[in-house]
């Protein structure tokens, strides 16, 4: 790392619980690229006084989590369509005192559909109705999927999802139709008291044809490595953290970032 | 440096202009004492807004500097007699969202009159009413010495300091007493426009035992060389400037420095 500075521009997360991926992703990527810039994660419990902050002390941008992804929007000043269309905020970018909000959660997903050219065509299966899930599911909405169902217990949360985007829901998996593509936005496989658990039953890996997990910690979770044992098309949570946080990076410092430079930095943020 | 970690606690300076000087010391010690802390030099157009977000985002420590050091009285919640007795803050510390002032500059002052053993019974010639020169003079006061005339040519604040602390005030050097100790609180000698200025006549130098140059940049300003080539006893502005940050990274991390350190950590602070 480079001695700090005065000079150096400013950039920070807001969460509950603060990880050290994003400190690590940037500033790995600051002292090889030679930006003058810092990353640090912060958690608060108070979001309005963080926002003032960030305003009055000119912070560049601000990566925001759980669970201040929908809180931060009457805080900010001008909200981007990837972040509007979901009311889910996890970018936010300082122009001289306008803060500007995006979601490039929502990008990341909407770019892995296209490199990973999903037919739109296929029937959807996607588990999970949190913040997150909103995000991929308005990523698929957006790219054109026109059958996707919504597996969720919870009674408020799922239903409403599925309405927002003209989709579907059922509480339980075995209500649901055949599928082509199983989406996992859960905390099962996460590492933690989940992370033996597969998403989905080896039956319905066995019908798709590809296996999405949005999860990201660990990389392989049981339902990576069951798509990648049964040979199917596999889309990782550890791709969609890479890349969410590359457009980040480039929002910030408005330098973008090369395939090869995206991979390093997400294992360097990794390797700790 | 050590690679950035979401952990680091965070120290930072307010000022109008900030310089390098606190951002360099504090992080080359830092470094060389395995503490897991950052330090940041930041400037605002809202203090109150620059201090909702020291307590929301956990900021460890703030140095204040001009325009901020008596602005920011009400937005703390207790005032050391440091920064009481002369209603100026130059240190902020935040234990779990309490907030205490202090004046570093004060205690620095006062540690080197007795460092350096400077007689109390010595009169003493004190040129400035700023800020700084407040600081100065309440430290004199509070060693006990007796006989200090503040030269000062400003009509308000002139007048005020020196009858703040009981003692007498002339416009012009020529009108006051004979001098034991010449003190510099102004910017004669600073880098700029006045750095070629000789704060008091060659004459009074002569006369005196002791020069005191508070101004900082650079170290050897032309009254510390006049009173070096007069053999005179010299303190310098190098050396308050070392001490005051010193008591303040003593306070942001708990950690007391040695005389080793503080020079090396000044010396590097001022290398760039």
């Amino acid at each position: 790392m480079p001695i700090l500075n005065k000079d150096m521009q400013v950039c920070m997360s807001l969460a509950a619980r603060p990880s050290n991926i994003g400190t690590r992703f940037h500033n790995f990527l600051y002292d090889e690229l030679g930006l003058n810039f810092l990353y640090k994660a912060f958690t608060t419990t108070d979001l309005p006084g963080a926002v003032a902050g960030i305003r009055a002390l000119g912070i560049r941008g601000c990566s925001v989590s759980m669970p201040f992804k929908e809180a931060i929007i009457p805080l900010v000043d001008v909200i981007e369509e990837s972040a509007a269309a979901i009311q889910s905020v996890n970018t936010v970018v300082n122009d001289d005192g306008v803060l500007t909000a995006s979601n490039t959660d929502y990008e990341a997903v909407a770019s892995l559909l296209a490199s990973h050219d999903v037919d739109r065509a296929s029937r959807v299966l996607l588990r999970g109705s949190g913040g997150m899930a909103k995000a991929v599911t308005a990523a698929f909405r957006g790219a054109g999927f026109e059958h996707l169902t919504v597996v969720a217990r919870n009674d408020d949360t799922g239903p409403a999802l599925a309405a927002q985007y003209g989709y579907e829901r059922v509480a339980d998996e075995r209500d649901a139709g055949a599928a082509d593509v199983l989406v996992n936005v859960t905390p099962l496989g996460m590492r933690g008291d989940d992370e033996d658990t597969l998403a989905f039953v080896d039956d319905r890996i066995a019908a798709a044809h590809t296996v999405f997990d949005v999860v990201a910690f660990p990389s392989e979770t049981p339902l990576v490595r069951a798509g990648r044992a049964a040979d199917k098309h596999v889309i990782t949570g550890a791709e969609v953290i890479a890349l969410q946080v590359a457009r980040q990076f480039e929002r910030y410092t408005g330098v973008a970032l090369t395939d090869d430079q995206v991979r390093r930095a997400s294992e360097f943020s990794r390797a700790e």
